[in-house]
């Protein structure tokens, strides 16, 4: 009997997966849900019940929430991502730490196939896909919601005559949660002209007034939020997103180009997210050097990218890793924020790395370290070229 | 007599020059204003009747709002420029614009000499003396204020000295006004932790509730308003920044390097700025091919870095337009925009350029243009290389 | 009757074709033959002679040369395009035009479809494909070789018992000529440790000694060769390669990525393509400033890849065209190039436009422009960021 | 009595500073010469005989051969830098290390100052003090040549008159060794349109014939020539100089931007540097993935400007060279390569971490991983944007 491992969530798709594999196909189906962060224990308890309902062989969670943001959120926040300078890539990221975690399993168990329940017609696909077929390219690739192009009454359909009782209502907006942000898709955001309104949004607007925060980084990772230190980063974020998404912070549509070139649109709430790139970003400008900041922005521009596309297991992604880890090194220091409803403002940095210091001269004011006539001289060389380029070929027009 | 033109903006260190070297240097001064938006007729009048009291030979105004933005304003749209993520570029833009005109009128009238009034401190020299060195190299450039190191009191002393009757009151904050925003600078501002009072603000938060506007862009320019065409597009701007400053929108503090290799941070308000970019940035996503938006965002990001350093007349700053305009052809279209105090959020966009197109699959959508194998495919091609990256050298380590 | 313009080049892959959509699909074949400037007048004839022993419904050749040029090649000479720093892309860069023009002339006559005769297997169905996709959306693509995978013998049998006469031994070598370059391809190109022998390549090395060229380029195009000005560009090329091939110059093999994610290896000979992206790019060093250099570099091996990749047809190579076009304005000069056998040297320039000019200072004189006073500055002001960096955090650590 | 280090090569510029110095400002002279692989003992004996007939305190060489390999032309290899495509940055590379030991050794015995010897007209004067102000920031910077601006011969009197005797013949071409390449310079690099003669290359050429060598590559480091391990890739380096130089491997002329903006001109021959980093480059093709290679050349390309312009100690250079150190794990292998009279040709590679692998399928064969129906999906999907973007803008055209 064939072994297959199983990516499964417990919505839809995945259920009629589960119940497909063992009951039509007799297969051995092993179902693992990968939670980054989206559920919580009495989620987690609710899909490992129905799994078993439906013949397969064993159900495994496996909570990667601290280890997605050791492998792969660290990184968003060093380099600020944002894709298309909005979208902290919530679900992108995650997709892959799952397909790469599903992997795994398979490989340990010794599976002779992997199944997920991507359609043919998003990104989620090539993302486990993809993936799969670099950690495990010798595991078949099962893909039973594409293959068959059932609609989604179909499925429920073959659920029913199983004995399946789940909710089959469809929610007005499809929700995926997880450590680094909520996406939101519904009607608005399959054209190009609405926004979602105060309805479609996971979490209402509950927070009044404003209020002050302050973030510590060090080494550019999250450490301490107003003064308290947290075991793990993930757990900042976690409180972090409680605290500030009541406040309607964070809350936006992305429109970018998916894997398979079309646009795409979609809204997200990242309270989290927003605020600790941002705050990461400005303790950047005081920290770092003209062209370490350039350099990383080249760098992770496209390691964002890439990542979006499924990419991550290409080498390129740890030597670009790397380089984000070693220009984290003076990335120390705290960044007061304040919150209010809909926004934040990023009030200041204090940190012992701070290049803004006034022992070396500040703007605007003459100092000890150089000279007027220095500068003069620099502007002369700075701007040689230009000069010279220019009186050449002046004089070669009025030849 | 020797014939100086100097640039003169009715301050302090200008009135100290056009004194200095008419009076003391015994020279022909004919004082130039460059207007870029930010003096009204009335301001330009007064400055003009304290300029015949110095002892000049001439006085100019030169009303370049227009042409700053054909020439620059225009680009850092197309570009979507916001230096480190943040700053629309609003005096690095409008220094160089200035500089230009200058060395133009100089020219013009045969000057010998060519004067300004940068201290030896700040970013402003540079793009003095390079663009004049540059465009006038056979004209001398004389600095009184960076040359003489005079302080405040100084200056002062000797304009009394000479009768000249002025505000010599130091205002607590110092605004700099042009078409594409105001910059504030002040004691806050000149270390990292404090951000700017509520009073520092040129323009007080008086607008209340929500308000929809819509912007209409043709290939890049913004040329309607809320469905009012206007003659110009700077004038359209000047029409957005009095509807929207006083939402308090664009406000924020700049942090960056400066020419001079020092971090420096500047507050500004720019509500036209950051909207029209913010809009213009949307219609482009929804309008342009991924690697039109790559490529663009490349160039810009430089583009932007090089202005602001005072390298505007680079010749590959004129490659760089010629890309812009080109990538601007099909980005023509509306966008809906929500405004409230401190805020503003993008609703949607209609174009009929809009690459997000229902006529060739919505995203999630099975669509009539491809199929799941096809993408089933595409991902095992696309992931190739990976794939067998990781084989290779599995196998290597395997020996 | 469906009606089909197939792509043919008189090879065995598409013989077949032809005779197999005509006789077999019974299908209105219309064979067209792009050339790109590697075949006379005479082969020419014989790829006709023999087309209409096949079955087809008529047969046409276009001459593109001279588009091939204007539209394609001119950029790769402004770019100083070489794919991995070596290989010209002289069959990527051909089997665009040729689709392109394959696709107009499907388009012309109003045809059903569009064939060609590539593989599974390499680079050129996507080439072929993409662009067909792009230009005759609503066309059908036949490619019988791929769909039906035969191999070379089941083909010559097929042709054979149609009485189709044909010299149908395989060539030790298969060669593939054009306008900018020949490309060989054979046993030892198959594994990463040979080089092609001698008697690969398809023109022997018969020049002697050594001899001095003259190369004058206009606005970055070459325009006369030993003072011998040419009709078009094209003609020059053509010149150039009788000259120098028979020095044995230009020969390499080509070490890449292809499409499909696997690394292939190439051999190539071209002359007359090494010697004129070199010579150019020597003017170039001289004419342009650091940074028209460097963006550039940056545009040009990317679109080379994106070229190579077959994406010719996105719209951001139209204004990467428009930025080199732009960036030649200044290129325009004589550049002295000595030939011996297998190798060359470029000797010099002379150009009005040389920014190299004693007028503005010799490097490692002293001159008028500026002093050691200034280049003092220069340096205090140019390393001032790093020297504060140090100095910041070197405090830091003794804290 | 102030202490002073000089930078000390033994050149009539250096003689001067280490006399005018001692004898004339009566400062204590600690003469320091940093052999960079261009000094053999016999000449070290000479230039410190010398040295201690000019009155200084102290003299002290240090060769830092192999550290100059281990801290920097490591990365020249593994970045495959050749400035502007030509050029292996000998000279500018071996300066900035001089400088470093240079500043290490004035603070290891407390000096007041450090002297160099260069004039105010070149790149090295932006290099050294460049150096100093960031390792030593508080150490007074000395610089005779710059400041006094003698002449030859006013440098040559007053040598004479204080009795040094030396060669004061001026030589016809001025040349500069080290491990990494010898620089040539002379009249005819002063201009744009003349080549080196024979005569002027410091190494004749006097080997003939065809030779094969191997050489083995370990992580991107050279570790092997023929087969003979060495204790340190230096040795290996100037073995193969040894071998290779008299073949005329390696000369050319490189045009390039000075850091004070103008264009210089300069010979050099650098077989063993040239043949390195055209193996290297040749391996990596074969065992890294594209996007390791795009990156890899765009970090390299900066890093080799920044480094020529002397700014080595941003840190961002730190962070690129462990991109580099990083993309370097699998690129281990041996390269064949044919040397003659000058040129070589790189004939192929064998290494375990080879891409192209006949095992993953073979250039233009079919193979088992992939279909030619995979192809077809991944062309239609690789090319979904660009075909949807000319079909919508195609629409609107005919509005």
């Amino acid at each position: 009997m064939k072994k297959v491992v199983l990516a499964y969530s417990g919505g839809l798709d995945t259920t009629y997966c589960a119940l497909y594999l063992s009951k039509i196909q007799n297969l051995e189906v092993h179902a693992v849900t990968v939670n980054t962060g989206g559920f919580d224990e009495a989620e987690i308890k609710q899909i490992e019940a129905r799994a078993h309902t439906l013949g397969i062989a064993s159900y495994r969670s496996i909570d990667v929430t601290e280890a997605y943001y050791d492998d792969c959120v660290k990184y968003l926040i060093f380099g600020n991502m944002l894709k298309n300078g909005t979208y902290p890539l919530s679900v992108s990221a995650e997709r892959l730490v799952q397909a790469m975690t599903i992997a795994r399993a398979a490989l340990e168990i010794g599976a002779d196939a992997i199944a997920h329940g991507s359609t043919g017609a998003g990104n989620d696909q090539v993302r486990f896909d993809g993936v799969f077929r670099t950690m495990a390219p010798d595991l078949e690739i099962l893909t039973p919601i594409r293959d068959l192009q059932l609609s989604r009454e179909a499925e429920i359909s073959f659920l029913k005559e199983h004995g399946v009782d789940m909710n089959f209502e469809k929610a007005q907006y499809s929700i995926n949660k997880g450590l680094w942000g909520t996406s939101v898709g519904g009607k608005e955001t399959l054209t190009s002209g609405q926004y979602l309104p105060e309805a479609a949004w996971p979490t209402p607007i509950t927070a009044t007034g404003t209020r002050t925060i302050e973030l510590r980084f060090e080494k550019g990772e999250p450490v301490a939020l107003d003064g308290e230190h947290f075991a793990h980063p993930a757990q900042l974020i976690q409180a972090l997103q409680a605290l500030a998404q009541p406040y309607g912070i964070g809350r936006d549509i992305h429109v970018g180009d998916t894997i398979i070139g079309i646009k795409g649109r979609v809204g997200f709430e990242a309270a989290a997210p927003l605020i600790l790139i941002k705050a990461h970003h400005l303790l950047e400008k005081h920290t770092l050097t003209k062209w370490q900041i350039y350099w990383k922005d080249q760098l992770s521009t496209w390691y964002a990218n890439w990542l979006h596309e499924g990419q991550l297991l290409d080498p390129v992604m740890r030597h670009i890793e790397g380089f984000l880890d070693d220009a984290q090194q003076t990335v120390s220091g705290t960044v007061s924020i304040q919150l209010e409803p809909k926004l934040f403002t990023l009030l200041g940095i204090e940190s012992p790395h701070d290049l803004m210091s006034n022992a070396f001269g500040s703007y605007g004011e003459m100092n000890k370290g150089w000279s007027g006539d220095d500068v003069k001289g620099f502007t002369k060389i700075f701007g040689n070229q230009t000069s010279i380029f220019h009186q050449v070929n002046k004089a070669v027009q009025h030849d």
